[in-house]
């Protein structure tokens, strides 16, 4: 990135009025969002969520999750409804809301399409079909998704983030709904950090002791599965045959949304455990991606942790939470927002004649 | 506090549709919000920041602080002219802004009362003259002040805090200014939680290694010198001696706005080590103080993780920021609105019909 800019922004903050360095983090989200638009004088325009809902094959049996998998339909019509703690936090914040099918095992609307306004989709979250299928495959017994399925949910994650892009939105965040999906990013984390799936594994909605067990061996003998398949993969090679055999369609449809956002030069707020798992193989496909993220928060599940270790990531926010829909992005916005407004607003130590030279008695009359 | 409401609003969040507990913080926060103002359904109304400005008289000797005594004033003129931080934090976020001149070594401006209304003083901050004094002694030499002056800042904070209370305001957060005060917050901290002074002291501003050694000895001898003084009392007796001894202006009125915000049942967010050490004050003088508080943030300041240790608190923010004028309380505002809104807003579990026992085909009718 344009070093100068870089040199210019760090200027401009330095010489704002207060201690240096003192705005702690918010000066690096300035110094960030300033490099990512190449403009000295960043702005949030028409910030945007975009919840991507799949079904897993994986949570039918039982064996990873305590809720039934007729939740994640369950939940999209909450989202639909306006209902959700998304639709909640985005409502506060004049942040727009899209939820997309990307397979969920429902048929909510054949006839949704794309034909509702941005400006519409905010109160209530506005549905896009993108459905892959009803779900993915149990992955204990075939791999989750075909190549061509992976394939095409990743063009759909770059097309939808495309549109919402020329609508004129250039910070975006990524939420997820699908019942099972801790057990697809924990499988993921594993396989692209290296880390024991054991250390990748949490209780997702609320697994108890023998549960979180129970999950744990399970994929345990997944990934023993797949291992042979990953092996000696890299980078995009290793994304997709991460994605094809371990992923989800809400996953896979994400990482291609993370590439497309960074293509646009977006400002992407990375939620949590399941967004990060999606960061991971998107980053794996576009090296530069994290360039372009900010990190929301860390999440309440176990192996966010070692996701953002991993990453280097400095979240903003810690408050414990594991929801998913993209809650911590939209909770984090409030603040990119402070950071960019601090850069564009404060006076300079020159503007408020504030100096060790000047005195007081000069300043009152200005 | 009413134990029966305390579960009926456990009860709402609980069944909120999200796992238990996914909301984390959040959650605490609604809980404490719906005791602080005894209703299962509580709001965030007319949110304000008030600044207390002092100065110090210590700030004079050059041995505490890299920045002159002038800067107070300087950035004084700052806030009533909108360029600072807080200003723009506030503006964000629609909270009021109300300036106190509680002791600076500055007439801004004999004229200025509280003539402004409310409204207008948001965008610049509004300006209160309730000038103790001209700065406070220097406490090498006698101690900050007298009786009478501590009497008439603490008056003149809950006064100011009644009147904001009565404008129908319910959340509010105390920022500072003063060149020299996380001296006198240093010595306070160390007189009230028994904390040795040296883990007490840190950059401040931003003094480097020797001034650092600097300022701690000489906040050693000054502590040295009161010790005695302190030795055996406690309660408000204490809070009274110490504020007396090493306090500042601005942290004695503060001291009585967070009696008289508790006393309103206001929702008090709390900001850094300045912010905290007045706390720690008004804890001596009403102990249930806390149930009213939000702690708003960790300053990057040394001492103020200590402080919140011995509080017990648990801050919503963590971002390096040491900037003091309030700003942790500001940007925390949206955060307590966002807990506020998710009990308000989401749908529970009955009214999305999300639950195990429904199928989603039941659902779409809805």
């Amino acid at each position: 990135m344009d070093k100068t800019l870089k040199e210019q922004l760090q200027f401009v903050i330095d010489n704002k009025t207060k201690p240096p360095g003192a705005l702690g983090q918010l000066e690096a989200i300035a110094l960030q969002a300033g490099q990512v638009q190449q403009n000295i004088r960043p702005v949030i325009r028409n910030p945007h969520i975009v919840v991507f809902a799949g079904d897993h094959g994986i949570a039918a049996t039982g064996l990873v999750n305590p809720y039934p998998q007729e939740v994640t339909t369950q939940m999209v019509l909450n989202f639909m409804n306006g209902g959700a703690a998304i639709n909640v936090f985005c409502r506060q914040h004049g942040i727009v809301l899209t939820i997309v099918d990307a397979g969920v095992n429902y048929d909510f609307n054949p006839d949704s399409s794309r034909t509702v306004p941005l400006q519409e989709r905010q109160a209530k979250g506005q549905f896009i079909n993108a459905k892959i299928g009803y779900g993915t495959r149990n992955y204990m017994e075939a791999p989750a998704m075909t190549m061509e399925e992976l394939m095409q949910a990743m063009t759909e994650g770059e097309r939808i983030v495309e549109e919402i892009s020329l609508s004129g939105c250039n910070t975006i965040g990524f939420g997820e709904m699908g019942i099972g999906n801790t057990s697809s990013a924990s499988l993921i984390m594993s396989a692209i950090t290296g880390i024991p799936i054991e250390d990748c594994v949490g209780r997702g909605t609320g697994a108890n002791e023998s549960q979180l067990r129970l999950k744990t061996t399970t994929l345990k003998s997944v990934f023993d599965l797949y291992k042979h398949f990953l092996q000696n993969k890299k980078g995009p090679q290793l994304a997709h045959a991460v994605l094809n055999t371990m992923g989800g369609f809400e996953i896979a449809m994400m990482t291609g949304a993370y590439c497309k956002a960074a293509e646009r030069r977006m400002l992407i707020m990375v939620d949590g455990f399941i967004a990060t798992a999606a960061l991971l193989c998107a980053k794996l496909v576009r090296e530069d991606i994290t360039d372009y993220c900010i990190y929301a928060h860390t999440s309440g599940e176990q192996g966010h942790q070692g996701m953002l270790k991993y990453l280097k990531a400095e979240p903003v926010l810690n408050l414990g939470m594991r929801l998913g829909e993209g809650t911590g992005a939209a909770l984090a916005i409030p603040l990119v927002q402070s950071a960019v407004n601090f850069l564009n607003e404060m006076a300079s130590f020159e503007s408020a004649g504030v100096s060790e030279k000047e005195k007081a008695a000069g300043l009152i009359t200005r």
